[in-house]
């Protein structure tokens, strides 16, 4: 997998997708992050890839040109199955469209920026909008590392013990069952017995009713889809 | 306002946490935030801040040790209206949740890591849980940093054009209508007439039109609210 990020401000998510698991999948070949500066694809002089919106509105707009010279440029290269702009309106981003993202060869992530993009990129060269939630941030640069780490991690070797991904939260749609470790007791604060019991069938039988239990409290809208 | 991250990962944050507005808001003054390493809380000679769960599940959490002696430290600094986890089974965020959040003084935001963290950490430390989305990631350094985007962004002068803020999707439960800028014509996608009209009144009522139509096209959910 190839993930292209385009944003004005490369150095937002330089630490993020260094790290951790984003780190070890690229070590280990299985995704590969370019990210690059849409500064780099402006004609002007200043590399300016904003300005004032059209009708008097605050905010600054972000330009269509260097966007366009950017995806063309990539498109150039290789094919894309998605270009990909995070944006507050765009589509709500979960878990069965991360699974769905992570059999994608190549996509595109542009992150707006400023007061928003001009429409025309969105109308003309975006192929899919995707929200990661309803509030508002500085940008789209971070909602493009939680894509990229929520999708990345879905390939086959990408963290170490696969198990652990299965049985996540949101993959069998409960949420996940209370975890324990050492000491036993920290400060009269006790494990539940049956995790010490040993008997694996009644462990088993104990999670899954405490993941229902959970999940039927806390979230049972992902009981009914 | 203060914001104290406790995260296993602080070289992942450190970035996002440090350009933008985050950086700004920083330099202004309204806000400090400080990310805390909880191998520097550890009391066993390799600092380690994990272990195996007890039942024989897969994955390691984290312990409470490291944590509760964290909190407990900077708790004896000063007052934290809350202390928060991020976890995917927490509340939901969104923009509501983070209006109330930026009129908090002190805040410690908990990233889970590994499998997850110690059930008692959430029993007895943790105030409220968060989640930023129905999806899985590799752990709560990037949630963190949403949060503190989201919010510090409202804390008035963190962004320069306070209207801009006022207008975004969401703040009044409309996404935000089209925005354009130059050049009016781009390879013949045109701007609508509309916005070059200069009719003040009209080009408001627009825009009004267009944020009503995309929202009860796209989100009709918003409407209802």
């Amino acid at each position: 997998m190839r993930i292209d990020i385009l944003t004005v401000l490369p150095e937002m998510i330089e630490s993020p997708l260094n790290c951790s698991i984003l780190k070890r999948a690229q070590a280990k070949g299985l995704v590969e992050i370019c990210v690059h500066n849409l500064r780099d694809y402006t004609t002007n002089r200043h590399r300016k890839v904003d300005d004032y919106p059209f009708g008097g509105e605050a905010g600054m707009v972000m330009m269509v040109e260097p966007v366009d010279r950017a995806i063309a440029d990539l498109k150039s290269q290789r094919h894309y199955d998605e270009v990909i702009f995070t944006s507050p309106d765009g589509a709500t981003f979960d878990q069965p469209m991360a699974n769905s993202l992570s059999m994608l060869e190549n996509m595109i992530i542009l992150c707006g920026h400023y007061k928003g993009v001009d429409w025309r990129i969105r109308e003309h060269l975006v192929t899919r909008e995707i929200s990661i939630g309803d509030y508002v941030l500085t940008g789209g640069e971070i909602p493009a590392v939680v894509i990229a780490d929520a999708v990345v991690r879905l390939i086959p070797g990408a963290i170490g013990d696969e198990q652990s991904a299965l049985s996540d939260s949101f993959q069998d749609n409960l949420l996940a069952p209370p975890v324990y470790t050492r000491p036993a007791d920290y400060n009269g604060w006790r494990v539940p017995d049956i995790l010490l019991s040993g008997h694996e069938a009644k462990i088993a039988e104990w999670r899954h009713d405490q993941a229902m239990e959970r999940t039927r409290r806390l979230r049972p809208d992902l009981l009914n889809e």
